[in-house]
């Protein structure tokens, strides 16, 4: 799709959140840090920080919009879900960045750049890395996985761009389930540092980021839920001053028969908990009309077209 | 600084390289995946991509050379250590595009977006973590460490931001020495990606790109090893179309008494094997009166004005 080029103010990256923990006990080893080096004392035992979040922030030189749009990732991903879709088109960071909004993406504590801590000496539990075929169900590409992709079975009328699948898996990285706390802070840390904002997330970002719409009414100006995995259970909904909330769900929901049907009936429960405080919207796609689409919308072949229905609920 | 707006006509991402992995016999486990979500079965036993890189590429809508920058960052370390300096200067990536280039900012296999796998069944070896003691004699900080940061001492009139060196150790990432294989694979692959260009690196990173110049003479158009670590051995340099290289040194080195005195030695050596066939220089920063740079002078505080050094050489 041709595009215009964007004038930026700056590029910047930052840090949030985090802490130190003292490693002791283990053993000096020698080893070869360089390409031809001689072996050199590595000392594991010392300092480490943990538990911060890298954001990226992009700032336009005539942004259209007061607040700007943090883009927040699901489980085993990054940032880069919002970058280049897996064939090679513009994703909505881009498309965000051409709408006018200044756009702050970040990498979840513990993935891509926001770096790990070793286990089990600092983080205690072991991490969760996907495989091809979790992913070719989890993400509801298709019934039938196999590792010659001329064998894969996708839905009817599947819009992720299956022939790209084996390189969307290069953007997978390991995850902590049980990291959630330390996660939440890091995200509370960033509302707060970044003020009025709009959050766009997907998957177990949606979650978090409805926690935290929760924990900072009043900074958090919208929400858009791209397919939320995992959401606060109703009694953590209080009262009053939250902000509008979009939900978008793709589809094979109930074809898929996976564990999607009760994150939805999870959402379904927060949603209801919240009706009588904001505005919500459920945008169900093939409800709407627009079939075909996977777990990751904004990486399907229509994704300018449910960005365009996103971006229409965020300018009411 | 004040600076004005970049104009960009694309802000892309790509991964190149990588392979697949067959994990299997592992235990199949159930675990909540997201907030306040049901376990569910997770099976580790599959397929797993490795070896891939991650590349963050910017283009200008009115570039003023030919060529891209490619900026390679060092051990530990992410593409991040190109963005915004620890103390919130704008760092080398902006100046790149600032001064006409298009650039490209790269993950190392196994950092940062590039993502890891799983050790032992994928990667052999153990990770290296990075502790605060480690960097602060590592990066030729000063004499001596403390974790409380008043009791620390620095080299006199050092330019590394260190009220800031505890937030810097944020951004640093594990990393497997073993794996020089792999990671020049994903650079090989990417320099035949991209065509002529320019790099730019860092430390380990500066190694890995003297490797790619020798592989890849026609590709890589100049070369700027900033402290380098890790060089080729002379007997790997052949003979003719290498490109220009650019050596910069900061201080302290016979100070610190660390392994540069031996890295140094070990880029002398490359660079006399290299001097016959293509232009050579080193710019050894404090004999050219410009004192108190660390390993990092893109984090300096000088750190525009060895910049402006590097261009000059560039454009020369």
């Amino acid at each position: 799709m041709a595009h215009s080029p964007i004038s930026l103010a700056s590029i910047r990256s930052f840090f949030i959140g985090g802490t130190t923990a003292v490693v002791s006990g283990l053993p000096v080893e020698y080893r070869s840090m360089v390409l031809n080096g001689a072996p050199r004392k590595v000392d594991p035992n010392g300092e480490h920080e943990y538990g911060q979040m890298y954001v990226q922030e992009y700032r336009l030189a005539n942004p259209r919009h007061p607040h700007p749009v943090l883009l927040w990732h699901g489980g085993g991903m990054t940032g880069c879900t919002w970058e280049t879709t897996p064939d090679g088109r513009d994703g909505w960071l881009w498309r965000f960045l051409e709408a006018g909004y200044d756009v702050l993406v970040s990498d979840a504590v513990e993935r891509g750049r926001s770096s790990w801590a070793r286990f089990p000496e600092v983080y205690q539990e072991s991490p969760v890395f996907r495989t091809k075929h979790e992913a070719w169900t989890t993400f509801r590409i298709g019934p039938t996985y196999d590792p010659e992709p001329e064998r894969r079975i996708a839905f009817p009328g599947q819009q992720f761009p299956i022939e790209h699948f084996d390189y969307f898996a290069k953007q997978w990285v390991p995850r902590w389930p049980g990291h959630e706390t330390m996660i939440l802070a890091a995200y509370t840390a960033l509302a707060d540092h970044v003020g009025p904002c709009h959050i766009v997330a997907h998957s177990q970002g949606a979650g978090f980021a409805c926690e935290i719409a929760c924990r900072r009414p009043d900074v958090v100006q919208s929400l858009v839920c791209i397919e939320p995995g995992g959401m606060p259970v109703p009694e953590r909904v209080k009262s009053g001053g939250l902000p509008p909330h979009l939900v978008v769900w793709g589809d094979f929901i109930q074809a898929s028969g996976s564990h999607w049907i009760g994150y939805r009936q999870q959402a379904d429960r927060y949603l209801a908990a919240i009706a009588d405080y904001t505005r919500i919207q459920t945008l169900d796609l093939p409800v709407e009309g627009i079939t075909g689409n996977s777990h990751l919308p904004m990486m399907d072949r229509n994704g300018d077209e449910i960005f365009d229905c996103v971006l229409a609920w965020m300018q009411k």
